[in-house]
Order: structure tokens, then sequence, then C-alpha cells
């Protein structure tokens, strides 16, 4: 059997490995892909996103221990050199998600982040399509960080989680804009310190502000990662979600909207690659640059022999 | 004679339907630029940059008087729709710079944005070339506003000068980080009010934390745009930073960073017009996004379908 095969059998060291393929961007993932793609775009798949400190791996091992109580089998992404998963995090992050090592109906696994080519959503995308077709109900992707990459996450997920926490402050203000419009649940951890009810009041103020939520509220979670309070209710607005994308043609839609993306960036790699990547390219653009700063050729002109080289690739 | 050549007899008429040509990006635009291009490289290009409300525009026209007094030509091209040239600036900054409207070796001509796709940055440089071509000696390229489109000034210009004012407060402070990087030549306008020391010295402080310079570090001007006050000073600091340039052959090495950029820029707006723009590539990319979707495809090969059509357009 191919790694491929062994992983649609739910064979968890062939994940691991396929995974590894597809961070190391080779041909060999392509054709895995390819193999298991027919039985992908079963699992639920839920972003978990917020600021740093804000808990999302304990909040994640809390909504592992509900999921696994429904029988439901589970997968963890965790994006992030400073994930609790590459070290970086507080130890007790670490213990309670590692409660789940062991149990083979979850899977975890961390993501190494690559530095915002697109490369790392389009490897986080392609690991989850592999823990789907391990056979895994939902698939967790966790991403910690301010910025483009945390955008991201609202193409690769059904369901996208934002976390924040009473202390985030001047973080969470410069993060709103984009964060209001990512969030399908929002999720007010370490709910037992002072600010977290008028954290959650300022989130449903910003809310009503927005007209158009096409049939989606996103509900405001009270939770305390640490104890377990309002995980049920955390992991109940995602079900929510989950069946009111399903009940109004909604999932697919989002997805191909996602897919769309994803494919873009599969050709904006190929073109960067072709043209620019590389010792060889570098040179090539430093050649015709000179050639038009001497004026013995215009941009246009140097240009068209690179869309040249592009019909040739 | 076709308009290149009437641009390069110095036909202002024809300049001004040339930028609009380049304006339009129509393939007309390609051929009068290849044209002209000979002819280029001559004028020197000084972007003028810093938050709305620093009085680039008056400073401008205080430098026009600056090199019309030692008999030089200037062209201004004002980047912005909200600049004085197509209306939302203060009435006195529009007077100040119209001083100049009626003399034939002064060329002014506001660009119109639109909207961060890199073309207004194209456009902008093929119409400095026009100006150039036009024979102007100096070429002034204002741009207003926060973000990208500033940022990118520095790849059209060979000097990049950063107008800043006591007044600016919190908008510096987000913008400190870009324009450190930028400027070439600091001008702290409206010096007559307070804290306008303060801010030089705050300049100087930043600067003197960076090591790099390649010999070469900002002056920082106090200016009074209004009054004419350090005008000459600044000029004379564009001057000595455009010998520099020279002296060390740094300028072609510059412009040819910047041209490399450029060329980079088409090809990608070449890109973007065979695959993604206009409706029917639209359609395709949801059709494909479709197939993937209900996974009768993966990501890779609908991405390789749009690669196959890029070797074909």
């Amino acid at each position: 059997m191919n790694i491929a095969e062994r992983v649609l059998k739910g064979d968890r060291l062939a994940a691991a490995r396929a995974i590894t393929l597809v961070e190391s961007e080779g041909p060999d993932a392509v054709d895995l892909l390819k193999e298991i793609y027919p039985h992908t775009g079963r699992a639920h798949r839920v972003g978990i996103t917020g600021p740093p400190g804000a808990g999302k791996s304990t909040l994640t091992a809390e909504l592992i221990a509900f999921f696994r109580k429904q029988g439901k089998t589970v997968g963890v992404l965790a994006v992030d050199p400073t994930s609790p998963f590459s070290g970086g995090a507080l130890l007790g992050d670490r213990i309670r998600m590692s409660d789940w090592f062991t149990d083979p109906d979850v899977f975890i696994r961390s993501m190494a982040s690559r530095g915002g080519t697109g490369g790392l959503a389009m490897a986080t995308q392609d690991a989850a399509d592999i823990l789907d077709a391990l056979g895994k109900n939902y698939v967790f992707i966790e991403t910690v960080g301010v910025g483009q990459e945390e955008l991201d996450i609202v193409n690769i997920s059904d369901t996208t989680v934002v976390v924040l926490y009473p202390e985030a402050g001047d973080r969470i203000q410069t993060m709103k804009a984009g964060l209001m419009e990512i969030a399908d649940v929002f999720a007010v951890n370490k709910a037992d310190r002072e600010g977290a009810d008028r954290l959650a009041d300022e989130i449903k103020v910003m809310l009503s502000l927005r007209k158009d939520w096409q049939g989606w509220e996103p509900p405001v979670v009270l939770t305390q990662g640490l104890t377990g309070g309002g995980v049920d209710e955390l992991a109940k607005a995602v079900l929510g979600h989950m069946e009111r994308l399903k009940s109004r043609d909604m999932l697919m839609k989002r997805r191909r909207k996602g897919l769309a993306l994803k494919i873009k960036t599969i050709v904006d790699a190929h073109v960067k690659r072709s043209l620019w990547l590389g010792e060889e390219n570098r040179q090539e653009i430093e050649r015709a640059a000179e050639r038009v700063a001497a004026r013995r050729q215009t941009p246009y002109d140097a240009a068209a022999k690179f869309i040249d080289r592009l019909r040739n690739s």
C-alpha cells in the first residue's frame, strides 16, 4: 500500500508522513493529494484564531473533550512556531493538550510557519484534507498571531472561532476590523477575569453595526478554558453554525470561495517559481533591469520577454 | 508628427494626451513609450510624500520657484484623488501651485488613484518618463496618504522627500517605520509651530539608530512652505542627494531596482488580466472551484489548467 491508501485506511503514521510531504511541497505531495482528494470534504473544518495568550490551545483541548464524548474523531493542526506543540507556550497548555496525544481518535500536529508566502495556508489546507481523508469528523486549525495569516484562516475553515480575552486591550483594538469580518463565533475566554462582560458587550455592539450577516449573527460565548466553563455552549455554537451552513447550502458556497483562492495561490506560486525565485531568475531580472535603466529597452518589452518565458514554462 | 514625436519636440498638449494614454493602459501607450524611451532617463525624479495636511503642495510650489530661478524646467505629477489638482484640498494650496499653471516651463498634472493594484505606480512612472522626454529637468511626484502607495514612491523616485509636520502626532507614529526606510531627505514643515524642533530631533534620533545608510545620512530640514522659509536648504539637500547618487554610481543602481519591480508589476498585471480579471475569467475560476469543492478535481489539477491557459495566452 502506498501512503495515500494507508491514510484512507486510517493509518496515523501514514497521515503524519503525508503531512510532512505536503509541507515540503514536492510533486509527490500533488500525487498523494490527487489520490485522497475524492475521499475528502466530509470533515467539518473549524478555524480557531486570536491573539497570543488568549488560551486557544486550552480551549481547543476542551473542545476535543466535548466532541470525543459525543463519539466523534478529531484532528488538530496547530499553525505557528510559538504553538504549544513546537515550544514557546505555557507548560499548562502543553499538558492539557497532551492529554489527547494517546487517544487514537485524536490526531494532533503542528505546522511550521514559513513566512507568509501563502505556502503555509496552502500546506495547512492540504493537511486538513489529509486528516479529512484519515476519517476525522472535525479538523481544528489553530493559528496564533496578528496579521494576514490569521485572516487567511477564514479561507480554509468552514467555521471560524475568534478567541479574545479581557486583557488583550490595545492589541484587540488594532485587530478589531479584520476579526469582526472573519468570526463566525466569538469566544471571550478567561471569562472569570475582570472586563470579560464588557469585552463581550463591546463585541456585540460592533456586531450590531454590521448589516450583512447573510443569515448568521456570530454568537459571543463566555468561556473558561482552564475549568471547561462555557465550552459546551461554544461547541454548540460551532455546531449551530455548521447546521446553518448546511441548511442554507452555504457550506459549498463558502468552500468554493476558499478553493478559488487556493487555485489562484497555486498559480501565483508557479509564476513566482518560474520567473522570480532562485539565483538564475534573480540574475535574469537584474540583467533586464539593467537594459531598461540604460534605456536600451522599455519596461514593457522587458516584461514581454518574461511573459514569453511563462509561455514556455 | 505622432504624439511621441511631438512630446520629444516639447509639445505640452501632446504630453498631456500621452499621459492620458498611459493612464488608460492601452496598447497605444506601450507603442508611445517605446518611441520616447530612448530619450528618457535625464530628468531627476523627486518623490514628495507625507501625511495629509503636511503642506506638500505648498512646499512643492516653493521648490518649483527655486528651480525655475536657476533656469531649470519642472514637471509635477500629483498622485491622489484629494490632491489640490482634483479637488479636496485647501484653496490656499491650490492658488499657490496655480501660480505656475501659466509658466510654459512648468508642467503640472494630477493622476487619478485607481485603488492600489499597482496600476497607479506604473502609470505614474510612465508619466514621469513622458515629462522626462518632454525635456523637464526635474520631475516631482507628489503622493498623499498613508500606506503601500506612499512607500511605492521610493521605487519611482531618484530622491524621496518625506514631509512631516508637528501636529501629525499619532499618524506619524504609525508611519515611522516605513518612512524612515524610504526618506532620502526629511522636511519638517510648518516649522513655526510648536513641536517642530522636537519632531526634527526625534527624526534625527531615529535616523541615528539606523546603521546602513550606504553613504548618505538623510538631512532633516525645517521648512515653512507658506513663507518659503527653509526651502532653499531643502532644495540644496535634494541636489546634494542627487550629486551623491551620481558620484557613487548609485543612481543607476537605484533605478535598476525600481525598474526590476516595474517589470514584475507588468508581468503580474498580464497574469491577472489573462486569468483573473473580467467576467469570463471570473466564471472560469468559479467553475473550477465548484469542481474542486465537489471533489471531482484537486486544487492542483485545477491550477494546472490555468497555468496551461497562461502558456497559450
